[in-house]
């Protein structure tokens, strides 16, 4: 089976599965479990970040499910906890992995970019209380756009290929709402909130478009802004 | 002074204070006492629900605060928890009260209309699965606007005139997302939320635009749909 999930991950450390504290991964076997009475592991296309949220994840997972695939997403839904949700549900190869198979994901860093923060926006937004430029930070960003070796914004999950393809990053959203999206074929360890802290400092005018573009070209962790907080990132999409 | 505030009610007992649980203006008077060295009490245009959100509230309190108003308004936001802040500070009237000045209040309702819920809009909006019948709602949603006695939809906060004055009302957002809004001289107790009620009835098909406009005629409470949940409610603004 393959089903796209969507979860608020301020209560969770993370997506995977660990020792220490409710992860999304264990919350969906728990409730694959409960409503298959199989013991069920789940694969993810991103593992997530604790605090990070989702809504186009893509699992799978395999089950002896005989009845309709409609009755098994709604019971899913009925024992899933308030924050997470089947969003899509469908069969699939068994083949298929999430994550080795897919061929981009995107995601959205939302800034709320007013003097006074906004109770209503803190849950999924950063409060950014400095106005931000946001021409300088739109030219930075297409600049990320192509082929490069992305070391400076991140450490690779595994091994030690830094280089990855961005095929589209920008920014968007109505003031003083701001989003960053970015689709790339894969991402390091916390490259986009690493892309996000520089950008930031972009847009405050610590730093010009020039200098962004050197420090990506540098490959040097050290040079890179500080890594923004995770609540205003989410997983919009993963294409197959 | 007079302050226009913002709040997240999900983790308040409503907005007056009480003996019982958390409240906003407890949260507002300690943080004014804190950051005043004053026992200040805090008046408010509206007494929202327990539960019920804001963006516009208006309070007003006297204060001795001999330093500027900025450096007022920059100590209470550095000392109110995250999910209060106070948006506009200013002078007024000693005679100012934002409930018996106010001219007219504005509330919006959100509805999250899709067939599976969203964790990241649970927060703010309730979650209707059945496809509604929009623009039935909106002709239901006309018939409100001008004089009329809503005792069918709410009992006065005090004495017994449910003789209230609607200036707008009327849906708008983006499918799934539907607002309504509501602007009227003042409000009966649970009148928003006892008026989306009846108009999900409504969207439903369970009762006709007819049948809605006999309820409002009726002036009888037990002909209204169920008073819908108060976390899909926000006082918007308040007008002077």
């Amino acid at each position: 089976m393959r089903a796209v999930v969507a979860y608020d991950g301020t209560d969770y450390q993370g997506f995977q599965r660990q020792a220490n504290g409710p992860t999304v991964q264990q919350a969906l076997e728990t409730a694959l479990a409960q409503v298959t009475q199989e013991a069920i592991t789940v694969l993810a296309a991103g593992r997530t970040d604790s605090g990070v949220h989702a809504v186009g994840q893509v699992i799978a997972f395999d089950t002896d499910w005989r009845h309709g695939i409609g009755d098994l997403l709604r019971a899913m839904n009925a024992v899933l906890p308030d924050d997470i949700a089947v969003q899509r549900l469908g069969k699939t190869a068994p083949s298929f992995h999430p994550r080795y198979d897919a061929r981009s994901r995107r995601y959205r860093y939302t800034l709320y970019n007013a003097p006074l923060r906004c109770p209503l926006n803190r849950r999924y937004s950063l409060h950014v209380s400095t106005l931000l430029d946001r021409a300088a930070m739109e030219e930075a960003a297409r600049s990320l756009v192509g082929e490069h070796d992305f070391a400076a914004f991140g450490q690779p999950p595994q091994g030690n290929v830094t280089v990855r393809r961005v095929l589209a990053a920008g920014w968007g959203g109505e003031p003083p709402r701001m989003t960053f999206e970015i689709e790339a074929n894969a991402f390091l360890y916390r490259m986009v909130r690493s892309i996000v802290g520089t950008l930031l400092r972009v847009g405050r005018g610590e730093m010009s478009v020039e200098q962004f573009v050197e420090v990506l070209a540098s490959r040097e962790r050290s040079r890179a802004g500080q890594t923004a907080p995770p609540h205003g990132l989410c997983l919009m999409e993963v294409t197959y």
